[in-house]
């Protein structure tokens, strides 16, 4: 069942696009640009008013006459809202560009795809590094909490900004994989189809206790200094230990093993007394350095801790919850994933199937890890691809048959 | 097959007994002390000589006649010498009260045994927090590189100080399990029996990897000053990252579920705004903290890094190593133990049959991760005192039938 993978150099990450321009990467949309919009009023779960929210989003492809072929993919924790094409600064390909774009998976020739950095991000949506207008400094801590149905709430807005009544469908994977649940559970309405990717309906102990490392190690960097750090002073050292410590997750036993096993990096000094280092010693320490340049450590706190929050059902019955729910399912897993590991897939289907959600399921042999769903992998295209295919052909059927 | 496991809170660490005071745990070998002895001329591989290596150890049973019924207990990564009985000044059970003991696996009324401090440690063998000879001072990063083979040289030291030419067994888990195998090999005339669990013959890239997060995070803790830090500034932030992340590994999902799920800790203040923070959060940092004061960063260091060097045929064809064991093998893994997965020691075992090393294999179905060779396990304690009973049984009637 595996799927070809593209294979890059070793010491190269296989999964985010984002972290790197692979040398030789064309990407079919060539440069894409990302835009932004204010947006007025816009209330939390916690009872915080904004007044404004800015949102930084991109959109491919063309919305139909109909303003029926939308499809909404939501990032993960890393993710920005540049899912494909060329960054027009950096150069590096959008994070989902393996299957977003002409003649793939999530088709821009056919469908409109919109992509928002999220609430609490760093990336040009309204987030903890944004100037709190009560004291013309950046939030910081004081930012409100921010959780998974926040980001929705404010996708909502957008959605409905670009005048889009229903979305076609509402797609991601790990964190975005949960705005996607929370799109079907809160917009029953506005959803045809959700697919939800390597995700699961509430993290374990175990997924929060990994995101805790990772807090720790910023909140314990001197640096961090209760939120209020300077551009000179970011606690980088506490956030590149918590990007390593994520990255050594979405990977597997086997993909680690392959790209790196006991490989050891040549010496700076071949003849000097330098400590030997491992490659993946140097790789992860090359991953932790990078995601420094690029992500605000407050705000990794906020996110991380909306991912171990969130509760798809809120504590409520799940069948009172789901039974609201309109969307079409299909739900995808990937087996060699350990930190969303394919069980957690597999209760959600069940949950959806009790209270009589259509909900396709497959778990993919992908040996990748939770990294899966961000790797080239013609098979996980192909069903993806059928699935929305085919209900956007069946959708416009009935439309038919109903305008008739 | 599972094992009963003690009930222990929720909290309270269910693996290492070394890091807490169980209430109403009782040992009985009752209060138990450890000694201390200097070794002279101690070479290391790297050339280093020390002019003095002190060792730490405990010694529990008697020494038969024959002086044939020692086993050497090795201990793990964050282990003492202290394995049974009660710590004299705190009060806390040796790492393996549970199977080291009157009645126990390995039955101090029928063995001796052995277990010390290992060379790098700080529990009073040798390592980087003893002072430099040269210097006055501790020796810090000035410490020579330590091996796993450099630990196991100067126990063999130690057991030929205690008069014992042969070692009836040797055994111990993770770090404890290395040693066992360097002894069957490096000492093929000194061992009738090895018992290595939850181990592996070289660490795998995903095992380097959060051994190096946990480096990471004592050497970017700006405390750790190259290693020369002061008892009232060492870089604990750091260590207790460090502890954290090799405590999530030592668990397993289901030991995690069990024991926290997604509880919320109660508020410290009922009223207040304070961070809702789940069980295993507080947890954790109950386990990072507690570790800084009974660890030293860079024996930490030290520790992990021979751990990640360690291959037991040193890259030479296996076959030719072990080839001159001559040790019996009993090689343990669990199920659940994710960091040291049963592959591992499925590796090692096919390496000894094939270079016809008599080996038995037992994978237990353990549920509790890599700590299940510290938890109470009825299966695993029959196992492991079946085998040396019936090996010690074997050899004592060779041994008759040879002087007969």
């Amino acid at each position: 069942m595996q799927g070809p993978t593209k294979d890059v150099p070793a010491g190269v990450a296989q999964g985010d696009l984002q972290d790197q321009k692979i040398a030789g990467y064309q990407s079919p949309l060539g440069v894409t640009a990302t835009q932004s919009l204010a947006l007025r009023g816009v209330r939390l779960q916690s009872g915080f008013n904004f007044d404004q929210v800015q949102v930084c989003y991109q959109t491919l492809g063309k919305l139909s006459a109909h303003r029926d072929n939308a499809i909404l993919v939501c990032h993960a924790l890393s993710g920005t809202a540049h899912v494909a094409g060329l960054h027009p600064q950096t150069g590096r390909p959008g994070w989902w560009d393996y299957h977003v774009g002409p003649g793939k998976a999530i088709d821009t020739d056919k469908y409109f795809v919109i992509c928002s950095n999220v609430l609490g991000g760093c990336d040009g949506t309204t987030g903890p590094l944004s100037t709190n207008p009560k004291t013309g400094k950046p939030y910081g801590m004081d930012f409100p909490p921010v959780t998974v149905r926040d980001m929705v709430a404010v996708q909502a807005k957008l959605v409905e900004h670009l005048g889009i009544a229903r979305l076609f469908a509402v797609t991601g994977g790990s964190m975005g994989g949960m705005q996607a649940l929370a799109w079907a559970v809160d917009h029953p309405d506005r959803v045809r189809v959700c697919v939800p990717i390597a995700t699961c309906v509430s993290h374990s102990a175990m997924q929060i206790a990994f995101n805790e490392i990772g807090r720790r190690a910023i909140t314990t960097d001197p640096n961090w200094n209760e939120g209020n750090y300077t551009a000179a002073r970011r606690p980088r050292h506490g956030l590149a230990v918590a990007r390593m410590v994520g990255h050594v997750t979405y990977l597997s036993e086997y993909s680690m093993t392959r790209k790196f096993g006991r490989a050891l990096q040549p010496r700076a000094n071949p003849a000097g007394d330098d400590e030997d280092l491992f490659t993946v010693e140097s790789y992860l320490h090359h991953q932790g350095d990078s995601f420094v340049s690029r992500f605000d450590p407050n705000s990794y706190l906020y996110l991380t801790k909306a991912l171990d929050l969130f509760d798809l059902c809120d504590g409520k019955p799940p069948e009172e919850v789901l039974r609201r729910v309109k969307a079409h399912f299909l739900v995808i897993s990937f087996a060699s994933d350990w930190l969303y590991p394919p069980p957690q897939s597999r209760e959600l289907v069940r949950l959806l199937k009790r209270s009589r959600v259509a909900a396709t399921y497959i778990n993919l042999e992908s040996l990748y890890g939770h990294d899966s769903f961000l790797i080239e992998n013609r098979e996980f295209a192909g069903v993806l691809r059928d699935y929305l295919d085919n209900e956007y052909r069946n959708g416009r059927t009935h439309q038919a048959a109903a305008t008739a």
